[in-house]
C-alpha cells in the first residue's frame, strides 16, 4: 500500500476547506470526518456503516494517522478505496491534505467521503477540512464527562456517536450527564448510540446519513 | 478552586525542563508525567494509587486540562494538593507550566508529584517537563493496536500501564499482540496491568513506584 507522508501546512487552511467544498459539492460527494479518541471505534464504526451504505452509493475512505497503515489495509482488503495519510507526528488532517487525496478515491456522485481523522479529540477540532459533517465519536468506556472536558469538539460537532453500549453494563456510565453536557455545548446535533460489536444502532445512524447525502444532492 | 489558565511557550521547553529536573531532584521530589488518551483511567489510576503512597510520601497532583477542573475537584475533595492549569486548547503541558506549579503544592521531600497531562496519545510525547518517569496509561478498551499507531509516546514510556482489566472478558484484546508492540518499540519499560474498578494490580505498581523514589533519593 502506498502511504502519503504529508506535514500540515502552516497556514490558509480555511481558504482551502471552503475551496474544498465548493469543488466536492460539483463533484456530488459527501464527506464526513470522523473524529473520536485513540480506540473509540473509528475504524470499527465504519467498517459497519460500509455495508448499510455500500448498495447505494459508492464510498470512499481517508486514513489518517501518525504513523502505520493497518487500519488502511483492513479497507483495502474488501476492496473499498482508501488512501493512508501519515502525518509523521502531525495530530490532526488538514484541508490540502484532503484536497489532494478525494481525487484519488475516484468515486461516482453520490459518493460518501469518510474521513478517519488522527486519533484526537483535542487537535482535529480546529482544523475545518471542508467536510459536509463532522462526526464525534466517544465509546462508553472513555467516560460520561468527556463534553465537560473536551468542549471545542463537542460543540463543532454536527453527529454525536456514543459507540460500544455492549459494555454499558460493566461501566459507569451516566447517560443522563453525558447527554446534559453534550447538549450544555451542542443543542443540534443528533447522538447517535451504536454498539460496533452488536451492531445494535448502526442502520439508524446509516439512514440519516444517507436522507442527509440524498438532501445535498437535491439541492 | 483557582485555575491557571496558560498557553505553551513557543521555545526553549528542554533548557527549562533540565532546569526543572535538577531543581526538583534538590528538593527531593519524584515526578511522573502521566499520559494516556481522554477515557483511559489517568485520574481513577491516582485516584487508587494515592491510598497506597500517602503512608509513607507526600503527594500532589498537576491536572492539565484543555477546560474545566473536574479531575482536580476529586483531589481536593479528599485533601490531596492539587494544581489545576487549563491550557485553552493547547494539547499538552509544558516545562514552564511545571516549573511554575510544583513549588505551590508545598510537598516534604520525598513527595510524588503526578502530573495528569491532557488527555491525548500525541503531543504530550514530545514535551519534556523534567520528570523522572512517564507513565502511558491505555486502557484494554482502546484496543491491542495502539503501539503500532501511537509509536512515539510508547517510544518514550517508562512505564506502560494497561488499565482496565475487569473488561477483558468482554473484549477482543490480544495480550500478546500489544505486547509485541511496545516491545518493538520499547525495550525496558515495565508493563503493569491495572484495574482501577477493582484495585487489581494497583498495589505491585505503587510498591515498584516507591522503590524507585527511594533508589532515587540515596543517590
Amino acid at each position: 500500500m502506498e502511504v502519503k507522508v504529508m506535514k500540515p501546512i502552516l497556514g490558509g487552511n480555511q481558504c482551502i476547506a471552503d475551496t474544498n467544498r465548493r469543488d466536492f459539492a460539483a463533484h456530488q460527494l459527501y464527506l464526513i470526518n470522523v473524529m473520536a479518541s485513540p480506540g473509540a471505534g473509528k475504524t470499527s464504526t465504519l467498517m459497519r456503516l460500509l455495508p448499510e451504505l455500500q448498495a447505494d452509493h459508492a464510498v470512499g475512505i481517508i486514513e489518517g494517522d501518525i504513523a502505520s497503515s493497518i487500519d488502511a489495509e483492513k479497507f483495502q482488503k474488501i476492496g473499498v478505496p482508501v488512501i493512508q495519510i501519515n502525518t509523521g507526528g502531525g495530530c490532526h488532517l488538514d484541508a490540502e491534505m484532503i484536497r489532494r487525496s478525494v481525487p484519488e478515491l475516484k468515486l461516482a456522485p453520490g459518493g460518501f467521503v469518510f474521513i478517519e481523522n488522527v486519533g484526537n479529540l483535542v487537535c482535529p477540532a480546529s482544523f475545518d477540512l471542508g467536510e459536509d459533517l463532522k462526526f464525534v465519536i466517544l465509546s462508553v468506556s472513555e467516560g460520561d464527562d468527556k463534553p465537560y472536558k473536551y468542549i471545542e469538539i463537542f460543540e463543532r460537532a454536527d453527529v454525536v456517536i456514543l459507540n460500544k453500549t455492549d459494555l454499558k453494563p460493566y461501566i459507569d456510565f451516566n447517560d443522563e450527564y453525558f447527554r446534559r453536557g453534550v447538549r450544555a455545548l451542542n443543542e443540534n446535533a443528533p447522538i447517535f448510540e451504536i454498539s460496533c460489536k452488536t451492531g445494535e444502532g448502526v442502520r439508524e445512524l446509516a439512514d440519516w446519513l444517507k436522507q442527509r447525502n440524498r438532501a445535498k444532492q437535491a439541492c
